[in-house]
């Protein structure tokens, strides 16, 4: 059987996947950029995911290759299975998880509910845009965004003036007036299977996710059966294998309409670590070996996700520990810088207001 | 604030420290014998846990000693001590883990209920012992046993005179007529905190762990106070620190006696990983931190572990994860020979006769 994982990129997301490995009995082997990275205790390999050498060197160890994210060019990923490695998710899905022109396209293309969008080349295109959407709109480079880099709102089309220089188009989007936004995530195997753990709330602060809520409270059964088949849809039509992320705003006239993909783990997903039968880092590398998928389930009714942004566990355990036992703290070795995610707290319960008021206040020892 | 933790003896035990280790965001290293072994992922340094030179230089780049077996030498935890290192448990508390004879005069000392037992240091002596005691007794070696080993149910003194060759005393124990055996573990802080799990039922096969129930069915309230009485009492009269498993018979007249002690994590606790709030492995880690302890409360009604002994992961993991998709499988990362532990399974649900079984189908898939 095919057992060891292989994960191009020392961040959290391959740090979190270093637990399950261990106790499933799994190889797990990183390549990270440098030492002392979040996954550092499974890195097995220094080296650039830009350079083919350097990765198809490292696939030579393992059995399949995955990503903690979606950085790498397409074509190292294509050398790679033109080499005969196994890699999940493949190029031809995760195209649509780094490009999200051709992102937009193709869920346009399946009938998947996105906001107005359009690719524009140049300030007169977007301005025609802005016009035709009351004037603002928000303007996304299609490629390497992430936590909110490469996103502006904008009402003038010059306040992008800097972007267009690199003679790509943007991708401009209508600004959706939204009540919340949701994600739902899956894990889809290679063979088909797919497992949907419940959509969850995602509160976002400057474009970054601060807090999430599983399962998102007061849905309908109707909003959680869109959900589901929106992500269904998205993950066989595409091809995801792996973790995948949609994330979802649910509009003030009670739609909902596909945000930003992710394929791999996502910040949504960290509270089935301790929050779900089975967590999203255990179910990917399951998904990614081609292994039955385990249960999605919630251990309590109420799971709650805090991020701890900046901030330092360096003497705040003790007092966050004796003034909450019994939340989960997750810390991810990096080095504090003002808003940086360098670990989150997760709390569960049976009372929604208890669960969110425990886990904002075990986060909030660590924040400066 | 002190966090990284070194454990010398890189099985099993400091293998499953590790998951723990890497959420909370704590340092883990680990002294092994050789490479390879279970906890190879944190392994910093190869060397012989009874040389002192070696342990000394290990301790030099953590903040805590702890340790994954109790066979480091006394002369080696009174250097480390001498030295300044913070070792937990302590060799004053440890010995008596160390050492069965050590162990029964302390805890006959303190009140706590034993089966009868004697230090005889010659055939004599044991012949009369048995004379005693309806003609069958339990000889062990009192130091250096495990799983069975060193321990011989004798009806005839000829029956250790080998062992008498060493010269040293052996314990002998009246065969106790129990029900059935029992485990009470705990975690304690050096600053004294107690947090008890539930009592829980252990099934031997041929002196090894093969199922542990959690908590034990069908306990009296007073038989649950009675193993939590016993188990503080030892922890706080000989100062453990870290996780201390007490090992019990119930017996036929409805007493309990402490059979044996073990101050780390312990088999009896693998079910803790998921089934309670906080795991034996986190909570040793919080202990011997010394930072405040997780609640100890169930996930669910039951939970049941079962030991995969022998076998290999090798192809079993699609058919076992397909019929068993929701079970916890833990692999240790070591090669199978016939009877040693190399994983287990842990199953959780409402109806115990149910959860039983899902352990022990999952397990089957394993074994050979």
């Amino acid at each position: 059987m095919p057992n060891t994982v292989g994960v191009i990129g020392g961040g959290q997301l391959a740090r979190m996947m270093v637990p399950p490995a261990i106790e499933l009995g799994l190889g797990i082997r990183v390549l990270a950029e440098t030492a002392g990275e979040s996954a550092d205790i499974a890195v097995t390999q220094l080296g650039d995911y830009r350079n083919a050498d350097d990765v198809l060197r490292f696939a030579e160890g393992v059995d399949v290759v995955t990503f903690d994210h979606e950085h790498v060019p397409q074509s190292v990923l294509r050398a790679l299975v033109a080499a005969g490695v196994s890699v999940h998710p493949g190029p031809d899905a995760l195209v649509f998880a780094q490009d999200k022109l051709r992102m937009r396209e193709r869920l346009a293309a399946l009938g998947v509910p996105v906001p107005d969008w359009a690719a524009v080349a140049s300030v007169d295109e977007l301005t025609a845009f802005l016009a035709e959407h009351g004037g603002r709109a928000v303007v996304k480079t299609p490629r390497g965004g992430y936590d909110g880099k490469g996103v502006r709102v904008v009402s003038d089309a010059a306040e992008v003036s800097d972007w267009f220089e690199g003679g790509e188009p943007l991708l401009v989007e209508e600004l959706v007036e939204f009540r919340r936004e949701l994600s739902q995530m899956l894990a889809r195997r290679p063979s088909g299977e797919i497992a949907l753990w419940p959509v969850v709330e995602s509160i976002q602060r400057g474009g970054v996710c601060v807090e999430v809520i599983a399962p998102a409270p007061d849905t309908s059964e109707k909003l959680r059966e869109v959900a589901a088949e929106i992500a269904i849809t998205i993950a066989s039509e595409l091809g995801v294998t792996g973790a995948l992320a949609v994330e979802l705003f649910e509009t003030t006239d009670d739609r909902l309409l596909v945000n930003e993909l992710a394929m791999r783990p996502h910040n949504s997903g960290h509270w089935t670590i301790d929050g779900s039968a089975t967590s999203q880092f255990e179910q990917h590398l399951r998904a990614v070996l081609d292994l039955p998928l385990g249960p999605t389930g919630t251990r309590e009714p109420w799971s709650v996700m805090v991020n701890v942004l900046g901030g330092t566990t360096a003497d705040r355990y003790p007092a966050a520990l004796a003034d909450q036992p019994g939340a989960k703290y997750h810390f991810y070795g990096k080095e504090p810088r003002p808003g940086r995610k360098v670990g989150h707290v997760t709390t569960g319960g049976d009372e929604l207001e208890d669960v969110v008021f425990r886990a904002r206040a075990a986060a909030a020892f660590f924040e400066d």
